[in-house]
C-alpha cells in the first residue's frame, strides 16, 4: 500500500539507502544553523518557541493522563518549570492497544512515509529543539543544534533507511511451482506480510536525548511498532517536543496519534523497570549506565533489548608526525561538552620513555604537559571556552571530578568558568592527571565527565595490550592511536578488530575521535561490553519486524 | 580475501541469493534418492557406511577427549552401539580459542566458501546421513533421506546465502569527503571489517537433528564464528557425521578443524546448561522443549539465543469444495512420521453444526469420522503404513498417546503396527479423539506425537478466535484453514497475521501443512511463543557478526 508521505519522501529515502551502501560522506539535514537554509527568522522563532514552553504545562494532549510531572533544571542555572502529563500505565497501554490494529495493517510504505515526514518536521523545528537540548543537557548552543537536531535527524533517517532496506527485500507474493516429473507441477501462491513486534520502548539519556533516542524510536516506528518514549527525568523537553510532532504527523496521516506516546517521570521511581517488563513491550532501546543496561538485558526477557552503556575510551600514543596538532586535537576532544560524551577519550597511554616526534624524543611528562597546555589555551578565554565546554549536566559529574583528583598527580586542574550569558551555569574545564607506570588499574573504570588520565606504560606494545584488554573487560565506544609507524597502525587495527572497538588513526586536524557521522561511521560495535548494538546496521533493525506468510494452491 | 572454495561455489551462491529474493520454488540439492543423481551405488554405499559405524567408537579425532559417551537406540529396535568422544569442556574451549584467530581473520569469502564446500560434501554423503537420521529419529527412510539430507542441506544453504547477503552489504572501504565551505574538504579513508561474535552453540533435537540443526550451524559458521555442536543424546550420529565432514573441509582449507567441534553427552546431565552459559558462547541455536528454550532465553544472557519450542498447531475447518481431498490431506498430515513434526497439526476446529461441502451439509461427527476413516485407510496396510509413520522416537510419546485417550471420545485409536523389516520397531498409527463444545481447554497444550483432536466449536468465528488466542498463548508453527468462502479466508489471514503464524489454505492435494520449503517458506515466524526466530530471514543472521571500523585522514 503506498502512502502520500512515502511518495513525498521517496527520493530522499533512495539517497539514504544508497548512502548506507557506499558509506561515503552524506547528510540529509544541514548541520550549520544557517539563516540561508533554515530561514532568516528561524533562530529567533526557535528561541521564542522554547521560551514559550517555560514555566507552564507542556501542551501534549495524551489520554491516560493522571497528573503532571517534571522538574528539569537547566545546567545553565534556572528551572525550566515545564510539567508533562503523567501517564497511568495500564490505561496508556490500553489506548495504545486500540491504536495499533490500523497502524499494523498500514504496511511498510506507510510506516516509512510517516517516519520520514516526522523527521522532516523535526528538521523544521531544529532551533526550538536545539534550545531544549541545550537547556537540559548543558551542551553549548552549536553542539545542541548540530548533535541535537540535524545529526540526530540523520541518525533517525539512517535507521529508517536500514529498516526499509530490510523490509523491501520481502516480496509481497511469490508463485511457487514445484516440478512433479511427468505430472502437473504443484503450484502455490504465497503471500508475505511484514508485521511489527509490538510496542517499542525508548529509554532516553540526559546528555544526548535526541541523538541517542532517534535511532531506536525511528527503527521501531518504521517497522510498524507503536513507540513509548520515556525520557530521562533530566532531559524530557527535547523528546516531548519530538513526541508532540510525531503525534501531529500520525494524526494528519489518518492514524491514531497514540502510536507514539510520552511517559515522563521524575528521578528515583521505578517507571523504567515497570515499563521495560510489561508484556506488550517487545523492543527496548536504552542509553545509560551499565548497571541499568545490564539489568534490562537480564530481566526484560519478553523484549529484544538494544543497549548503549558505559565504557572506557582510550588513546594510544606511540609517536607522531605532528606533535602540536595531536596535542590540540586531543585537548579539544577532552574539552568538548566537558567530556560528557560516550565517545570522549579518558585514558591516554604513553610509553614511560617518551615518544618520537619530528622535534625529537619527547618525554612522557612532556607529552602529558603538552596536552594540558592545549587544554589551558583552549579554555583560557571564558567566553570562547563555554561555547566548547557547555555546562555540566548534573552534580554527580562534579563529584566525579573531585574524586578524580585523588587518582593521580594533577597536571591541569578542572576550573569553574563564569559563563558570560548565564551567571548560574555549571561550567568546568577538563581535569588532566598523570598515572605512573604500574598504577593503571586505578583508571580502569569510566570517569564520565571532563576527566582524563595520562597513563605511563612500559612501551607501545604494553599500551596496545592494555587498550585491548580494557575494551574487552570494560567496554569502549572509541579507540584512538597516534603513530608514524605503519606497523604500529596495523597492530592497533588488530587490537581494535580483536577487541571489537572503532579505531581512529592520527587525528590531528578537524575530525575528533568523539565524532561519529551518520551513514558512514558505525557508532558502537555491539562487540564489546559498552553496547550490545550498533547505530545503525542491519542487526539493529532486522528483529523489529516479523514476516507472516500464507499459501494456497493456484 | 577470496578463497578457492568460494570461487568453486560462487555460481550456486548467486542462485541461492536470487532464490531468497524471489521466493519461488528453488532447491540446490535433489530431494529424490535417485541413482541417476546420486550414483547407482550411492544407496548401498551409504547403507554400508552407516552399518560400519555401528558397535564401535565413532572415528572422530578431537582434542580435549576424556572418555567415550553415547547410548543411542534405534526406534526400529536395536542399539546403535556407537560411542563418541566425551569432551572436557575447559580443555575444549581452550583449543577452540587457539583455533579462532586465523578463522576470524579469514573473512566472509573464506567463511562462506568453507560452509558451501561442507554442504556439498554433506550432499555426497546423503544416504549415509539418511540412514543415521532414520535410526536415531525413527523417520521412515524416504523422509529421513529428504528432510535429513537434501532439505536440511537446502536450509543450511539458505542460511549461508542470507549471511552472505548481509555481509556483502558492508563495503571494505569508503572514502569520506566532507565539504568545508571555502576550505579543503575533510577526507578520510574508512575501513570496515566483519568480525564474528564468538562461539556459536547448536543444541540439536532428537526428531530433526540435521534439518533443525543446519540453519544455526551454517548461519554461525558462515559469519566466522566457531561452532560447538551438542546433539540430543538420542540423535548424535547424524550430527557427528556432519561435524566430521566439517572438520575435514576446514583442514583441507588450511584452517584448524577445531572451529567445528562435537560435544556428545548422555541423557540427564547438565551439559546443555553448562555450555549455554559459558562466556565464550555468544550465539545459541536451540530446538526442543518450551521449558528448556525458555530457560535459555532467560539465563544465557551472554548470548543471542534463537529458539524453536513447542506449540499447538491447528486446523480450522469452515467448509470445503473437496471433502475427500481435505480428509485425505489432513489424515496424511497426522500420520506422517506419526505426528512427531513440530509442524504437524493437533487441534482441528469444526463447527458443532457441521460444515458445507459439495455433497451438502456434513455434521461435526461425520467430519471427524471422515478424517478418521482416511487415517484407517492410509494405515491399513502395515508395510505401506510404516513408510509413512516411521517409528516412535522415544517412549515419552507412547505415554502421551496413553494419556490422550482420557481427553475425549476416541474416534480412531492408535494401533501398534508390525514393521516387516524391523520386528522390534515402535510403530504406532495416529489417535484421533473428539472434544465436545466447551471443553477445548483440555487440548490447549502440545501433545507431541500421533495425537489429534476434532474440537467442536460454536461456529467458524469461534474457531478462528480460538485459533488466534491459542497461537498467542501457546505458540504454533502452522495454522491451516479450509473454506470455500473468500471472506472466511480473509478472516483467517487476519487471524494468522495478528497472532503471527504461517497459514496454509485449502490443502487438498500434494502439499501438506507440515511441509516447509527452503528459499520460499519461512519456518516459524518468531512472532509467537513457539519460536523466537524464523528459518531463515535477515534477523536470523544479522546479529551473528559485527562490524569494526577504522578511519584515518588521506
Amino acid at each position: 500500500m503506498s502512502h502520500p508521505f512515502f511518495e513525498r519522501h521517496q527520493a530522499l529515502l533512495e539517497q539514504a539507502t544508497q548512502a548506507l551502501a557506499s558509506r561515503g560522506y552524506w547528510s540529509a539535514f544541514t548541520e550549520m544553523p544557517s539563516p540561508r537554509v533554515y530561514g532568516e527568522t528561524a533562530n529567533d522563532e526557535g528561541k521564542a518557541a522554547f521560551d514559550a514552553r517555560l514555566e507552564k504545562p507542556f501542551a501534549l494532549t495524551q489520554p491516560a493522563t493522571v497528573g503532571q510531572v517534571g522538574k528539569e533544571v537547566s545546567p545553565y542555572g534556572f528551572n525550566l518549570g515545564v510539567s508533562y502529563p503523567k501517564a497511568d500505565l495500564d490505561q496508556l497501554f490500553a489506548v495504545i492497544e486500540s491504536a495499533t490494529p490500523a497502524w499494523r495493517k498500514a504496511g511498510p510504505q506507510a510506516w516509512v512515509g510517516v517516519s520520514l515526514e516526522i523527521l522532516q518536521r523535526l528538521n523544521q523545528r531544529s532551533f526550538e529543539i536545539a534550545y531544549s537540548v541545550m537547556h537540559t543537557t548543558g551542551q553549548a548552543f552549536m553542539m545542541a543544534f548540530q548533535a541535537g537536531s540535524p545529526h540526530a535527524q540523520d541518525r533517525g533517517l539512517e535507521a529508517v533507511a536500514y529498516a526499509w532496506e530490510e523490509m523491501r527485500r520481502i516480496p509481497a507474493t511469490a508463485l511457487w511451482e514445484k516440478p512433479q516429473g511427468k505430472n502437473e507441477p504443484l503450484k502455490m501462491e504465497k503471500r508475505y506480510r511484514v508485521v511489527p513486534r509490538g510496542v517499542g520502548l525508548v529509554i532516553g539519556c540526559c546528555t544526548f536525548p535526541t541523538w541517542n533516542g532517534y535511532p531506536g524510536l525511528f527503527a521501531s516506528l518504521a517497522t510498524g511498532n507503536a513507540v513509548v518514549v520515556k525520557p530521562h527525568p533530566g532531559a524530557i523537553l527535547p523528546l516531548a517536543i519530538t513526541v508532540q510532532i510525531a503525534r501531529e504527523v500520525l494524526q494528519e496521516a489518518g492514524f491514531d496519534p497514540n502510536i507514539v506516546t510520552l511517559v515522563a517521570h521524575e528521578q528515583g521511581d521505578d517507571t523504567a523497570a515497570t515499563l521495560a517488563t510489561r508484556p506488550e513491550v517487545r523492543l527496548i532501546d536504552f542509553t545509560g549506565s551499565t548497571a541499568n543496561g545490564d539489568w534490562l538485558e537480564r530481566n526484560a526477557h519478553q523484549a529484544q533489548v538494544y543497549t548503549e552503556k558505559a565504557g572506557v575510551n582510550q588513546i594510544v600514543i606511540d609517536s607522531t608526525d605532528d606533535f602540536k596538532g595531536m596535542a590540540r586535537n586531543i585537548a579539544f576532544s577532552l574539552t568538548l561538552y566537558s567530556g560528557q560524551m560516550c565517545t570522549a577519550p579518558q585514558n591516554i597511554y604513553i610509553p614511560q620513555d617518551g615518544i618520537d616526534t619530528p622535534e625529537g624524543r619527547v618525554s612522557f611528562d612532556a607529552v602529558v604537559q603538552a596536552i594540558g597546555d592545549s587544554i589551558v589555551k583552549l579554555t583560557g578565554d571564558a567566553a570562547k571556552a563555554v561555547e566548547i565546554t557547555g555546562a555540566i549536566q548534573n552534580t554527580a559529574v562534579l563529584d566525579r571530578i573531585e574524586a578524580a583528583r585523588a587518582i593521580g598527580e594533577v597536571v591541569v586542574d578542572s576550573r569553574a568558568l563564569e559563563h558570560p550569558q548565564f551567571p548560574g551555569a555549571r561550567v568546568r574545564t577538563p581535569l588532566l592527571a598523570k598515572v605512573p607506570a604500574g598504577e593503571e588499574q586505578k583508571v580502569m573504570q569510566e570517569f564520565f565527565g571532563p576527566i582524563s588520565f595520562g597513563v605511563a606504560t612500559r612501551d607501545t606494545a604494553h599500551s596496545l595490550a592494555l587498550a585491548g584488554k580494557t575494551v574487552r573487560q570494560h567496554g569502549a565506544l572509541t579507540l584512538s592511536v597516534y603513530s608514524s609507524n605503519p606497523q604500529i597502525i596495523e597492530q592497533a587495527r588488530e587490537v581494535a578488530e580483536d577487541s571489537g572497538v572503532a579505531l581512529s588513526i592520527n587525528l590531528t586536524g578537524g575530525v575528533f575521535v568523539n565524532q561519529s557521522a551518520a551513514f558512514s561511521d558505525f557508532h558502537g560495535t555491539g562487540a564489546n561490553p559498552a553496547a550490545n548494538a550498533s547505530l545503525t546496521d542491519s542487526a539493529f533493525v532486522a528483529s523489529r519486524f516479523r514476516v507472516v506468510q500464507s499459501r494456497a494452491h493456484v
